[in-house]
């Protein structure tokens, strides 16, 4: 082998070609400056690789690295799938996926693996100045893994993992033809799967309630009690701010509409200019277009943000799409991937940190009156329409944040998505807790949008048609919006005052330092934290509503 | 388990969108009047999920199925490798691609899988009438791929299969740089490597060729020894023709040269559109285009054929890779997917029967006086060049079959195209051999290049630097250029015997009686057949060097 092993050594010193800078993973040296939450660091070697005391759990490592590039691997044939693949290749596509899952799968069920967790365990128990707190961390998250996975079969993994793309095409078609009866059907068998696999998941872990073991995939350690808990709150508040907003609103001129010509080149150069403003690293992630729906995705070092196809008469759309999956994009270029890669400490923490990151960029900085401020005059170049009133940093500012109760979730505005989000929360725990019945969603809906927003939708494409979450499996996701909404707010507050003049800052086009508190406090840390804690460290407080409604309070009602 | 199977019965119910039709495998009766040599046709039932009246068969297949995917899996990384991905991303996607081969090879050496090709054979030889010549080729192909995966272990297979990408980039590099040192140290190690994989086959069984052993991978069943023969013959024939050919030309006007500017979008919206004309099917396939070189590859599913970046100078080298990679694109695309799909039995005969469809699309087709005829009008059309000379059939038939003796291989005409593969069969033989130090190639190629063609290279770019096949580890691939060209010529003289007015079909644009001819004679046909066979079924005679003899004396001496 000494041969072999020379020649894979001369293949690695050749690995980094010449001109090529390959960036450190970008850690910050605590800054004696800061509160002492600041105090997390990755650290510098390669951890995922190390030798560690215990031979367990140096082999747990080295098998979750390999189920960590066959995820990868799915991910890219998931990319692929939505971007570049023909169309006739998209049944043995879905199997091939499939069946990465299985693999996956029966790698993180293999019988030796529960008693190398065990004796991790116990070697962690004797020896605990041996396990630092990311090791410590990473074994918790591989046994969680572990656990989830062994509550489950094979097969069942494979169904659900097909459905994760087939649903988007089945949900194109029947949003398309508007068939609610095939959607039904749909939907009835696909929650008929969800509960099996949460009902297992019960049975195998001791939990009682479906609902919470499906949302745990999503954040995990948040409870339906602690959503029901915040939303209440939010609910609350936001039930005096949204007239009040209205009646200021309707005191002022209206915005002048979007109606020029918005080349679609145009407008992709502007959402890869600010991606790169952002410091979205195209090094290891690109920008792509799809006719599906938009998603968040890839690994950190292959990270493709995938957007419609940009609409040529409204430029809003497809940069409003950039901003929200350019901030998960940050967050995923930004784990942890030099040291410790593939392993679950490395992962983000799941959806409602996901969203955090999106809305932060596409909900709080994106529609605030500095960025628009820093984009009016590019874009009057940009699309030829110097001094253009519609154009305007006012105007844009106003379009972004005008308020209005809708039918249509992707198109609310920051005050009434709640709203949305509450309505799709209380039906999906309805449906896993079997209390509503598929056949009675569709009124239930409407009698919801009505109760909630005072709106009733004419058709099912823009009633319980209009997302693809359900038709993909996601039961449990759609409260991350709400709740990623409330951490953004919370983030930003903090961050507003590590870094005083970020208006400015924003106004100037200069992201740097607002991306690299998120950085430091957020993407580093991968799964090293439990949420909470990690928001305790990050803004000095627990997870907490008060700054999303002090944020929408001061946007839409108080400012000028 | 039964609301699964309903559910994932409901699934497959769905799989097929309204509107799309998925045409069934292309096969044709047995035509009454055609020779008797046409009796093969891929049965109509899918074998890869049929339960086999062997169990120990039927469990092979589903794991060889399972093989097939991860291969697929494999290939479209690789694609994407090529296309679509961010160079940040190189490093972590080889470890991928190199550790599904190592799963592939995990899976073919699994120590079960002799146990079950024992029990199929013993099955086999009491059974012979459960047996068709299907399954009786696809054991034997099961077997030859176990045998060969367990002569070499997992680590070499991950060696060689980062070496196909890595190889690449280290050769544009190199080839950039003119750098001979380093390129003579990265071979060298590259031919220790192939020398031990090929030696540990040979030890494992029984044969004593190490040079056979690699060209086994490409044309299973051809020697060193066929080829020395073939290529004696050829060159015997070429010697005479080449001067002939020479002095011919020497008595007409030079062709008028190709100056104008040829928008890179009207060369693709050309090269697609010829694809069409020959029936790839873009429902399963697609163009694209890399800064790396050409390749073939992809499934039947999903064949993307990758060809250069369109040089607005020259059409006629985008046309020239998109012909000989649609050739191998409608090969791939034609193998008996829906019956066998990723079973052994089921893939293409190697690389000599791949250029041979290559090569008769690119050279024998696409190089003819018909082919111009039909291409001629359509570039007047294009180029905008209404009755330009440059464009006339007539001239462009006279730039495609200039002869002349040059340094680069790819873009040799079709007669010294012989001389540049002759010349590296003789000298990787001997590499391999280890008859000839790699410290002395650049020597012995310069001394071939003057022997056979007169000419002498005058950089390592346009000698031994040129070609990236031996940097991704591809000894024993160059002879398949010339067999395959010998292939071409033997199955187009059969199928003009069989279609007597093909060549006004090629002047009319209707490609659709040669491609179908190539189905059912070879594409259909996958491993059922060795080649010697498939091509005696196919032609009426074993493989022959005569017709690409009497082909090229044809074109270059006897036409007017």
């Amino acid at each position: 082998m000494k041969i072999l092993h020379r020649f894979t050594r001369f293949l690695k010193n050749l690995s980094i070609p010449q001109g090529r800078k390959t960036a450190p993973d970008a850690i910050s040296k605590p800054k004696d400056t800061q509160a002492p939450h600041h105090d997390v660091a990755a650290p510098l070697v390669v951890r995922q690789n190390e030798e560690h005391d215990c031979a367990a759990y140096t082999d747990l490592k080295k098998q979750f690295r390999d189920i960590g590039r066959i995820g990868a691997v799915a991910e890219t044939l998931g990319r692929d799938f939505l971007t570049a693949m023909p169309e006739g290749a998209w049944k043995s596509r879905l199997s091939q996926i499939a069946y990465m899952h299985r693999l996956m799968h029966e790698k993180m069920t293999d019988r030796t693996i529960a008693g190398q967790i065990d004796r991790a365990k116990s070697h962690l128990e004797n020896n605990n100045d041996n396990w630092d707190e990311w090791d410590r961390a990473n074994l918790q998250e591989i046994e969680r893994s572990h656990r989830r996975a062994a509550c489950i079969d094979g097969e069942l993994t494979e169904t659900e993992a097909r459905l994760a793309y087939e649903g988007r095409r089945h949900h194109r078609n029947m949003l398309a033809a508007g068939d609610w009866m095939q959607a039904r059907e749909f939907l009835s068998r696909t929650i008929d799967m969800k509960c099996r696999v949460a009902d297992a998941t019960c049975r195998a872990t001791g939990k009682n309630s479906a609902y919470d073991v499906l949302l745990d995939e999503f954040m995990p350690g948040v409870s339906q009690g602690d959503l029901e808990g915040w939303f209440k709150t939010i609910k609350t508040g936001f039930d005096k701010i949204l007239p009040q907003a209205l009646e200021k609103q309707s005191k002022e001129s209206e915005p002048l509409p979007i109606t020029d010509y918005y080349p679609a080149k145009a407008q992709m150069w502007l959402n890869r200019a600010l991606l790169k403003a952002i410091d979205f690293d195209f090094e290891r992630g690109g920008l792509y277009e799809t006719g599906h729906n938009p998603v968040e995705g890839g690994t950190p070092d292959d990270t493709r943000l995938v957007i419609s196809t940009a609409d040529t008469s409204n430029f809003m759309d497809s940069l409003k799409s950039t901003l929200h999956e350019g901030g998960h994009g940050l967050y995923i270029q930004g784990l942890p991937r030099k040291t410790w890669r593939y392993q679950p400490v490395a992962q983000d923490m799941g959806a409602a940190m996901q969203e955090s990151q999106a809305l932060l960029i596409d909900m709080i900085v994106g529609r605030s009156p500095a960025f628009f401020e820093f984009l009016s005059p590019r874009m009057e170049g940009l699309f030829h329409g110097l001094k253009n009133p519609v154009l305007s940093a006012r105007n844009l500012y106003k379009l972004r944040t005008q308020v209005k109760p809708t039918m249509v979730r992707r198109k609310a505005d920051e005050i009434t998505y709640f709203y949305h989000i509450l309505h799709r929360f209380r039906l999906e725990r309805d449906l896993i807790g079997r209390r509503l019945k598929v056949a009675d969603l569709p009124e239930a809906w409407n009698a919801g949008m009505e109760d909630l927003l005072g709106v009733q939708p004419q058709s099912y494409a823009e009633g319980c048609l209009q997302d693809v979450h359900w038709f993909v499996g996601k039961f449990g996701y759609f409260p991350s919006y709400a709740t990623g909404h409330m951490l953004a707010a919370q983030q930003f507050a903090a961050l507003s005052k590590d870094i005083p003049n970020i208006d400015a800052q924003i106004a100037s086009g200069d992201f740097l330092p607002l991306t690299n508190w998120l950085r430091e406090n957020i993407h580093q840390q991968g799964r090293v934290k439990d949420m909470d804690t990690l928001m305790k460290n990050a803004t000095g407080s627990n997870i907490t509503p008060k700054h999303l409604l002090s944020h929408i309070e001061n946007r839409y009602v108080r400012a000028a």
